[in-house]
């Protein structure tokens, strides 16, 4: 039986975070947004035509494509859109690192990118953040078939200057380097204006964090029109028809309304700026973060045992049981009132483990 | 400039048919079903809750599972769903044709196969349909990495018989088999039933015909439970969050209601039998389709001129400028007015045009 199965790709699949559904839980695991989409999402949902579901939604995904690249100053030709991040970042490794050189990214990052390296048979390397958990951009100054990492990186939170990200662009002409924004709306710097000088540049965002839509999945990048365009060719050799009618009418709606996104954005901001103090006052330790998350260790009692302890409690936090990391918690930055009772069970919890 | 251009993944794009959005058109070129998706459909949309958008979907997609395992008589474990059947034929092609043999497939069969070997730098041989537009099984009875057509054939609409597929499955034991049955609920035989006598069997469907969901980008397979699984392995590897909230929840419903699934199904079979009649009349030739659409020639005007006065007209159907198929048109079964209008216009204009 199975005699097909010598042709079968294998790989070990990516794990996505648990995602649990409780009444009552509290939900600080997968770094989602605690506030609801832009109210104009809510609208368009309400008014669609359901009727046009008959129809093939426009391939081009052209009325997302517009309202974003005029949000961010670029060409409609400069943007691609896609499934999610994760879609965008698989199509731009499918797409742009398809040398025999090894493509380059951290040990402490997002864990998806070794997961399409093997899946896709890239030869990579990871190189090690330093004691700090920065990444160094002289690091990167090698020779190489592709440069990403996430900035700020993930999950440490950790911002990296824009001309440190520079030097790491202008030190690799051969090769096409991916800034992976997932996180970037919540007070780090974006590459976008370093586009103007080089070709080499792809820069990707996710509506799932900021505009709080990862129920929705769209992701997407700012490039080069010479990037986008070779990016297109291979979505069209994969899937011509990715972002269906309902993704693309509530897309629009997210972008558009930017006071709502400031609003919710700056709220979150301020609840993580609050946090960190909290944390420090229950003797926490962690780097600074520009994240909608907080990675966080505790002198004195396990991650893990902390990680459990809450998940009894129905607070949901990510554990990573990995080299170098797994004495640290993510803790994604909920609203105020989640917080609050998650520090409220640790103060007492903690005196009690230690 | 463009020095990374080297590592790039060269490829000629699918090129999907052209989506025209005219007020009064009459839109019979991508297959498309004439009447909207199912009433519930409708009603899931409405009630909808647009705060759950923030959170991420279910990537194991079980609620929509459930129903297509219910409604197929299979179990859950055997079921896999997509972003359209694009999406889980470009998996399973990345999945399971991962041999150095060449996988097989008819040279007048959907135009993505090939996109998706060249993509993936498969190895493959399209096999001559017989003059009679025939896939002839005996050409499959040979080594390969893997088999692939649709049943009923496109743009043909030619059924394979059942004992015809079950012939191909057996002599392919160290092989998938992928039966495409983009087409299938139209009147043609499912190979559903096989997989209870083949561990090699993968048979693909979709909502965007029949179900009258193409906007909305479902499709799914069934299979052996142990193909399900590395297909599983290699999905999760590109991108966990596929099918987003929405389309869960509208997916299920269109699922639910046989009845109407049923009755929009019969009126378009009944409409494409009336349209055979019709187009004999009028003096086109065209083998017996058991799809949505027909692919026909006229004996005395060349196809891409009666494409291009249809087009005039507002009235658009598929021409494909490929050898051995130059000659035909492949009109998708719209409603009895649509295809009416249609016949009117092409008997005055093609006394004109003999």
């Amino acid at each position: 039986m199975y005699n097909w199965r010598k042709n079968v790709r294998r790989v070990v699949p990516y794990l996505p975070g648990e995602q649990p559904d409780q009444v009552g839980m509290i939900k600080l695991n997968t770094n989602e947004n605690p506030y609801p989409p832009a109210p104009g999402v809510l609208k368009a949902l309400k008014k669609f035509d359901s009727d046009l579901l008959r129809l093939y939604p426009d391939p081009s995904a052209a009325v997302l494509v517009k309202v974003l690249a005029e949000y961010y100053r670029v060409k409609p030709s400069q943007v691609f859109v896609g499934v999610g991040s994760d879609d965008v970042l698989a199509m731009a490794f499918l797409t742009f690192f398809n040398s025999d050189r090894q493509i380059l990214f951290p040990d402490i990052t997002y864990a998806f990118y070794n997961v399409w390296a093997e899946e896709f048979r890239i030869p990579y390397r990871q190189i090690p953040l330093n004691e700090y958990f920065q990444i160094v951009p002289e690091d990167y100054f090698c020779e190489n078939g592709g440069v990403i990492f996430p900035n700020p990186n993930a999950p440490t939170g950790k911002e990296m200057s824009l001309s440190d990200i520079e030097r790491v662009i202008w030190h690799n002409p051969d090769a096409v380097v991916i800034i992976d924004e997932a996180y970037v709306d919540f007070g780090a710097k974006t590459a976008l204006p370093l586009l103007e000088k080089y070709d080499n540049l792809l820069v990707v965002q996710t509506f799932s964090k900021s505009r709080a839509m990862a129920g929705m999945r769209i992701g997407f990048c700012i490039g080069n029109e010479k990037l986008i365009s070779y990016l297109n060719d291979v979505k069209y050799s994969f899937n011509s028809y990715t972002m269906n009618r309902l993704t693309l009418a509530l897309g629009v709606e997210a972008v558009k309304d930017d006071e709502y996104f400031k609003k919710i954005t700056n709220r979150i901001i301020e609840t993580r700026e609050w946090a960190k103090k909290e944390l420090e006052q229950l003797g926490f330790v962690f780097e600074d973060s520009k994240a909608n998350f907080i990675f966080a260790s505790y002198k004195t009692v396990p991650a893990k045992k902390i990680y459990q302890a809450l998940k009894k409690q129905h607070i949901y936090v990510r554990y990573f049981e990995k080299p170098r990391i797994d004495n640290y918690l993510r803790i994604t930055v909920g609203t105020r009132e989640e917080m609050g009772k998650m520090f409220e069970f640790l103060k007492n919890w903690l005196k009690g483990a230690e």
